[in-house]
């Protein structure tokens, strides 16, 4: 009897090509395919691995979560041991759980929490070029905390998707958005948590509130933005490199970890 | 009438084969020789850079000192602006002052403080991969702390200097070392200060106190291996990605910062 396995790893995205795979280069499924293939000694055809969804080129998480078969199970423990050991060193595993085989990391998401990590510094931080975005505008922190009502709750997001996504509907539901203003680490800190998340959705709403934070664009003109359906109108988005897939929240019923 | 100016500035090592200049290298110096003549649109032959001494690949700086003699002065600021428009992002300037020709970056130097961050997790942290050294092996700081006096004075540390050194003496004095434990961040800190450090000396120093640390050595046998004078006694070399240059300290006389 072949056992399911939910995994949460993290992974620092600067020198991946995002998440899903693609030919000839480095990318965290590839890895994910060739280690647990390697683990599991498994002949063709080769075991597939499911994350909770894609994350771009540059884009970090600290709680990713994929799942998949072993025609022969290893205890969960021993599991997590062989994949830090064989992983390259910007990835890790934070937990292997055994799962029965109705949990699917991509259809059984519940929720998603990604944070945005902007740096305020006059010229880039050397030790924060690729771990944060960085602008260099003055930013007031109120104002945006003014806008961030018009954002939560059930929309349509077409105006903050980047194209080339492929989602049948661009309806989402965002339950929270919280901005932290960090002074002493010249840093605002954004925390969006919502049913699911279009391609480049985070990204193009922090580079909008941040223009709003700035004054370049009002606070309260996301209502508008939302209504007009348009992805030309939010025209920014913020780099990669601020991005983090914090967690990826599961039923309860499927997750024997929460 | 030419200006020297002294430059406070910061860079993540990672990425760089060092400070000194190599051929066909990427080097601290070898970009800072090349902004600065780029700012002074000076004819050859090229305004030189000095440093206060090297760092390693993969050595990180959040104090290196430079000089270097423009002979059409700019004001300071506006130097400073200048040279972060031009480095790459993962150097950045953090201060610049005009300084009168007896200030030299190296000769002047009365001191040196380096930090050695130590990540004590149990398989590398993706993020922090590049930022410390890695320590699997239980530490016990208590250990480490009773031997650090040991190390503190003026002694010859040839049992500490890697080969390759072109050090005239091997004579120190080390003012101060703290060692701090973050457990909450899984950290272990080390903050030397010193008048000078040999080649490699911080690293072998730490790779030494962590034996110590661990039980693998114990805690009284650093004044035997100092006496020893071999620098085959203490083989390990803490990896270059844990260290940073802090800060050059000069005499306040040469130094209108202090």
């Amino acid at each position: 009897m072949s056992q399911r396995y939910k995994v949460v790893i993290e992974y620092d995205g600067t020198n991946f090509a995002g998440f899903q795979v693609q030919p000839n280069q480095r990318t965290v499924e590839a890895v994910l395919v060739d280690v647990v293939n390697r683990i599991a000694k498994n002949p063709l055809p080769a075991i597939a691995v499911y994350g909770s969804g894609r994350t771009d080129a540059g884009v970090h998480a600290h709680g990713q979560v994929v799942h998949f078969d072993l025609p022969k199970p290893i205890p969960a423990a021993n599991l997590r041991l062989a994949l830090n050991s064989m992983f390259p060193l910007d990835m890790s595993v934070k937990t292997v759980t055994e799962v029965d085989d109705n949990f699917h990391a991509r259809f059984s998401t519940h929720g998603k929490r990604y944070r945005y990590i902007v740096s305020t510094t006059a010229f880039v931080d050397p030790f924060k070029r690729n771990y944060t975005g960085h602008y260099k505008y003055p930013l007031d922190v109120n104002r945006i905390r003014q806008a961030l009502p018009d954002l939560t709750g059930e929309h349509d997001f077409t105006s903050f998707v980047a194209s080339g996504s492929q989602a049948k509907s661009n309806v989402r539901t965002i339950y929270d958005i919280q901005v932290t203003n960090r002074p002493a680490d010249h840093e605002v800190v954004f925390d969006f948590y919502g049913n699911g998340f279009l391609y480049n959705q985070v990204r193009i709403m922090v580079a909008t509130l941040l223009e709003i934070g700035n004054g370049r664009r009002a606070a309260d003109s996301l209502p508008a933005l939302l209504a007009a359906k348009d992805r030309e109108l939010a025209r920014e988005t913020a780099p990669a490199s601020g991005l983090y897939l914090e967690e990826v929240i599961y039923p309860s019923n499927l997750d024997e970890n929460r």
